[in-house]
């Protein structure tokens, strides 16, 4: 869905175009791989920020950092804006977007001081990593499983709602057993840990302390320890099929249009039409056989 | 088996059956929505009126909320009922009696004041959802799943047996070694921990605190481990037959005895024979077509 | 492995030998479903009789359910070797063997009293149960299973090794890492913490403090999710495989002797011999068709 | 890709080499299991050395263990040395350097007591294992796993990002709503929190309280329980194609057209026809044989 945009026409720009959004060139590659050296690095000083301890003592040195990877960001953006045709329509793209939550939350933090939780939003700047990958056709390999995942989608959906009914029925049940003392105050409560439980993470912050809670525990872990089968079953599934409809040609019918032929067949399955570009219908009287061989360049039996 | 029961003749109960019952017309999928949304929010009021603060607070509010979803229930299981041949054989069905279950625990709160049990029974409303998602043509995608775990289900039952054999074997030999102190008080604990630990739930209410008791614990922890693989394995299996199933014939081309085809195929995609058993050859000449009906039963377009 | 074993000739021996040990009758289902349910409830009763509080109310019921239990599986022991021609032969069985098992605690426990160890021998009474499924031809149903079990079995033992390895060497880099006050006492120790985490299980009962030691657990833990996808893997492509093996024929090609040959091939993959016995092979003359067709039957094409 | 080493060519260096390289005879195999033995006995001692009590007692036994299996590898690898042609290239192969791995731990404590970190590395032992395992040609075994990692390895590094990516932006949002007393004192500790929450470990050393953030928590363990399908389904299949690819040929008969042949068919299984290609149907006549070997390379056995 996101093509690739439209350069403008001039010389320079269209060679700083090839640099910033195509990887064919050295140079565009090791473009992309500073560029995501840059991304993990600005990642990285949020993430040490948030540290207690680092922050008194270098405190002054993330701010700095931080300025210095936003004011980078902000002149590669502006770059990229510059070497398009239509750089609004840029900006209004999924990529374009990303670019700027990269450095608005820096920015906008000089007019709204003290916005910490806008500090968080700089986190998403490792969405822009995608984009490198996509142009290394790292991505491609994930539409298989995209499309895995797509196809099993309502059969999870199901799945997962057939969970949620049983962890509040069970939740509840809990809740009426248990006394309150346990954990077990509310029934969202009693939700909560029938998920921790059915998941099979076990917190253990809340655990039921009656034989009688016990025994619907061991239900409730039991069922989740079975039933990841079935997503797990589903999507494998899924997965195969994906894998064997490569073996499948993309090309239509010129007889009936049907357009699901394996690689190798030779003859339409709904019309019977010929399929094989490279050799005449064997049907054929054997003048018509010579002369197709004719028409298509000669390497025929009949020389 | 659950058929759509069959409406009363008259003009507007028919009409309203459509509404009700169906799902084809524009009003009909409003009123499945809105059915939805009011199910959702009825089960979401329930679970609200549990947490302590909140019934302080709104306790008179839900009191009311509950009151009118429940009248606007049992509206509906009137109106659902009215336009029915046979009202009675309705009740007695799943969906009958999921639509009484949703109702009564209100109606008899005012004869049984207190019974705060029945209030969790307001929780199987959301099996109503059911009823609209079947509508939606949803729970058909369900069905190969069931129709999966049902053929894996001898195979999984005997899973689960053994299991409980291996957990009641580790859990009495942990019973054995670990002291009471750690938690070990009796048989049954001693299989609630095991099946914690086996599903690798983990709660850490009960450890096992002696270096014996630890290393029994770390073989149930890798049998948990692994054999999780086993129903998975089948029910994977199972769901790739299934799909495979829907799609291949068995029988094999009587020209080439290739025998892969798809269950539409009519002609072979190797060798082009044609492979419907219930019509002549197009490619034949008309007599040859002809005389196939004639031999086939006759109820060829030349009469 | 385990073939029935053989009836004495006499007739009301034989009549007792159909209902203990065969499944045929509704009078030997019976016996069955009551021989379940006196193991369960016997297991049953053993299990309870460890809860101190139910020991202190009920210790004389539990003593004399136990008792009786026991004199009714030795009584049934007796029979089975009464009605058997080589009744030792029996007893060195595994079943045998199981029964003997079932009985000999509770009679120990009369000569050698406090033997609370022997009590929980007694559990191993659930291993009946298997004699039963077996009967019900339930087990056949395990045997796919316990097949692709044992096909996989090389790679799962490899597999196990490289994670013992991965636990150890992760172990012991913890192990140096965190304080001994976190629990990290000893490396079997820290070996135990490194399979409760790599398997998700996750008690809590030992956790790191340190930000290294928390990266290395990370590590664990990612490991420890992503490779269950190998046993199962495994285990799911050899179920599969087994379940396509149904399509293979057990019958060996006359020519070569090759054995495993799909159900529908009609020549030896390896010898180019006829297989199908229903027909001729076609690659004969006309009248060494027509021989075979008189010799088998004679519902040739030649009448 | 660790070919066997060449010996030096001398009788005794010969045999020798027979027995600790390679693992034909029954002394050779003596040798390995000799050889396991000791590596685990070793590796045993270096972990129970760790234990505080058992170092009190026992101190002086496992020094003097230690000191023992430090000689007897120590005298191996000089033998391992001496039966070979270039034993310097030896050294410098994987097996070399995880052969002196073994030993210079101890040797260098000599040099520099105290050095507790290096004694870990002497678990680094149970690599020798691999060894054996290789002469007893388990490891081929685990090729075919290799193999599957490594096609689905894209697709698994795709995943982890992903899963990188969903865990630091639910453990922001987290530590923005926790306060810091349940834990969550930085974005690096959430992220630690979130990664045992979505493995499904669940310590329980930090935990939300707070009703969003269990909110969230929720999420992330329904995440982390579905998408354990992903990796599961993608490796899966990379087994099973690997398991089928191992056994069909991909070229159809040319005689029907039938393409599924397992790799050794010499006869197409539905039409006869003769399929290897390297040499003449042994159903001709002798002249026509000898007419095909002519005309494809003659190599046959007329000459």
């Amino acid at each position: 869905m996101n093509h690739l945009p439209k350069p403008a026409a001039e010389g320079l720009r269209t060679r700083v175009f090839q640099i910033i959004f195509e990887s064919d060139t050295p140079l565009a590659k090791g473009f992309d791989i500073a560029l995501i050296v840059a991304i993990l690095a600005s990642v990285l000083v949020v993430m040490l920020e948030s540290i207690e301890s680092l922050r008194a003592d270098y405190g002054t040195l993330f701010f700095w950092l931080e300025w210095g990877f936003t004011l980078l960001f902000t002149l590669e953006l502006a770059v990229r804006l510059y070497c398009l045709e239509r750089p609004l329509q840029y900006l209004r793209s999924f990529y374009g977007m990303v670019d700027l939550i990269a450095i608005l939350p820096t920015w906008l933090a000089l007019l709204l001081p003290g916005a910490q939780t806008l500090v968080m939003v700089r986190l998403l700047r490792t969405l822009r990593i995608f984009r490198v990958l996509r142009l290394m056709e790292f991505v491609g390999e994930g539409r298989l499983l995209i499309g895995a995942l797509k196809r099993s989608s309502h059969q999870i959906f199901l799945f997962l709602f057939t969970v949620f009914m049983l962890v509040s029925i069970f939740a509840s049940l809990v809740y009426l057993i248990e006394p309150a003392e346990a954990g077990f105050t509310s029934i969202p409560t009693a939700i909560y840990w029938a998920i921790v439980t059915l998941t099979t993470v076990g917190f253990g912050d809340i655990v039921p302390v009656t034989p009688l809670g016990q025994a619907i525990s061991v239900m409730v872990m039991l069922i989740g320890y079975s039933i990841i089968a079935v997503p797990t079953g589903v999507f494998s599934a899924e997965v195969i099929r994906s894998i064997r409809a490569d073996r499948y040609s993309d090309e239509a019918c010129p007889g009936c249009g049907h357009d699901r032929h394996e690689q190798r067949a030779k003859y339409c399955l709904l019309c019977g039409t010929w399929l094989d570009e490279d050799s005449p219908d064997p049907r054929l009287s054997e003048e018509e056989q010579a002369a197709w061989w004719e028409e298509h360049g000669g390497q025929g039996n009949d020389a």
